[in-house]
């Protein structure tokens, strides 16, 4: 009896039918039997939003050799959790997400959807992986990104990942990157984030924008520095959010 | 001159009119001087999502000696930036978010729109807390919430939290809960997520439902274990989701 091959779940946040999410599939071919599950629409700066006041719906949108593509109606999260309980039959030996078409490094891992679902993939316990690309062009060009996912990816399907661990891989805009340095999340945050406009009715509205602010720009293991020096950027990010060094501070305080 | 008295931004992911949200604005008067700006319906699960495909308007609902309450077309992320940016003039002293219809112990803190709100302020530098009450229903009993979130809520406001941390405190549903424990996020993961459903015209459509499957029911800092126990749950969580442990290790084999 052959092996059986390995099976990727790929998904992103920009919907199905970007760019980024069609290329990483093509690169990803040779690494095993793939299920695309993506959102039907963009669904950018969904974090782990979940959809529990409608019911969701997927559709199979094509199928061939090694390859099935599905759209579904809710969130990056939702199409991981509807995928892996509903359409991938066995649990999914790798979870791709992405390649996402702009950067979630430092602190947009907190609200990246492409993040969201590689950490859902994660809860999942399975081997997960968030690409994205520091470029927002609907036609950027994926082919560093895809190159370097294609390694990590590679690397991860053969060696796994701790439990409640997954990987966050973010690659400059460049026609070559200088290589992968595993990094930290830097800390930061946006500043002036709205712009604000009216209206037809001269009410105030106001949309989301703003600049990112790194508040540590020299710290040597910071993901953002990485980027800006030509290197793409691996982080490595828990499920479990727990301050366990101030948990014992607090227990003197408090309890 | 007299001191300026503490700027305390109130918001929640289940809606402004939501009663939870308002015992707590009832129950903190006491403490300064509230801003309650919260989203116009419910936003549950949306974790830390935050809207850019569209502008954010809000509204005054209405403003008396000490608080002003505003509601938001935004998700509770939004409402805290929005508020921060362009409300609340300057930086709140605490942020609450809450208390919350329903519980967000162990791995709900991810997709909880309540704790998005609460990193959200601690990202902002703002001393931050979630309050989540485990009890869905719309009238609620939330005195002994109120009771404990009061006193977290005034602890936080004396001390301050260490920078990139906020806190995280579920109260059982009981008319007297023993304490406070400060926990850890439990580990686990919900399972048959989904409620098989079908459109008018007989097409599958899929409602998340599930079970909590605590991963370690018996660990002693576990939150869930805690609550089940009759006593209230405090988690610092950190905003910096890097797994360090794992960054050595990933240096061996990568870059």
């Amino acid at each position: 009896m052959p092996e059986k091959k390995p099976l990727i779940l790929i998904t992103n946040d920009d919907g199905y039918q970007a760019k980024g999410i069609k290329e990483l599939t093509a690169c990803l071919r040779d690494l095993g039997e793939l299920i695309v599950f993506a959102p039907d629409k963009a669904r950018s700066g969904m974090s782990s939003a979940i959809t529990s006041s409608m019911p969701l719906m997927y559709s199979l949108i094509r199928k061939e050799e090694g390859l099935t593509v599905y759209s579904c109606t809710g969130t990056p999260v939702d199409c991981v959790k509807l995928a892996v309980n509903e359409v991938t039959g066995r649990r999914p030996d790798l979870l791709v997400s992405g390649i996402n078409h702009g950067g979630n490094m430092s602190i947009a891992v907190n609200y990246s959807g492409t993040m969201g679902a590689a950490a859902e993939g994660c809860i999942f316990g399975i081997p997960s992986l968030g690409v994205s690309l520091l470029d927002f062009l609907a036609d950027a060009d994926f082919t560093e990104s895809c190159r370097l996912g294609h390694a990590v990816a590679r690397q991860v399907l053969r060696d796994g990942l701790p439990d409640g661990t997954y990987l966050n891989l973010n690659v400059p805009k460049l026609p070559h990157v200088k290589g992968i340095k595993v990094c930290r999340q830097s800390r930061g945050r946006w500043e002036h984030e709205y712009m604000h406009t009216e209206t037809p009715h001269d009410q105030p509205a106001f949309w989301l924008t703003g600049d990112f602010k790194d508040a540590e720009p020299v710290h040597p293991d910071n993901d953002t520095l990485a980027l800006h020096y030509g290197y793409a950027s691996l982080v490595p990010c828990k499920i479990d959010v727990t301050d366990y060094g101030f948990m014992q501070q607090l227990r003197l305080t408090v309890g």
